[in-house]
């Protein structure tokens, strides 16, 4: 597993008042809430670098998304993105060997991708994910 | 305030079990752990990129220097890094009047930096820091 975060997000409890924090009280540029059109797809990115963003979502579409309880361990996640379906199944296949509990299994998701969800030691979700839009560039 | 992220660190109830499970079970490369000549120093880093790195430290540190309890909003941090102690200053302010919890003023620090801490609207940590280790590049 290469050691790389494509996406950092943050669980919060009102997507509104977290978006004028960053964009309007920061100043962050962003394009405000999008992927509405999903189910638990409202979100707000901010473009960090090349293959890297911050991600403001509600803490009970990251908790559903990932399968863990909406308290605690929702508040955050990292994402690694990876090149193929096959390279998530190495992977979770690698992190439930190291002894992480997968909390959502390798699967297709409604936004076009593939991924699953584990916890390291410590209850830290990542989600490794491929992602097929072009926006979602691996160095 | 630039949008950039310059470590993530996740706090961790037992460091060796954390690093045992990155370095040894996931695979990734690091120089274990290190800074343990400091309070609340010890700490392990991961290399993800140019201006980029991920960071186990225990969650009792990470509560001690942020000014948090160390149950909750301890479990990680952002930090975004700076090119002078002035902008820490400008940062914070930013973030006061953007309703901001300022945990940590800013403050000279004993590994040589300068920096403080505030929490977003949910609690999320971030640390604004001045960091004149030439490792800590800023892009």
């Amino acid at each position: 597993m290469e050691p790389r975060v494509s996406l950092i997000t943050l669980g919060v409890e009102d997507l509104r008042r977290s978006l004028s924090f960053y964009r309007d009280g920061l100043g962050w540029p962003t394009d405000g809430i999008v992927g509405e059109e999903f189910e638990n797809g409202a979100v707000v990115f901010f473009e960090l670098r090349k293959g890297l963003k911050l991600a403001l979502w509600p803490r009970t579409s990251l908790a559903a998304v990932a399968h863990v309880s909406a308290t605690g361990t929702a508040s955050f996640e990292l994402a690694h993105n990876v090149r193929s379906k096959a390279e998530v199944d190495e992977v979770i296949a690698l992190a439930r060997a190291a002894g992480a509990n997968v909390t959502s299994p390798p699967a297709d998701q409604a936004w076009g991708g593939y991924s699953a969800h584990f916890q390291d030691p410590d209850g830290h979700l990542w989600e490794i994910a491929w992602n097929p839009d072009p926006r979602f560039v691996i160095d």
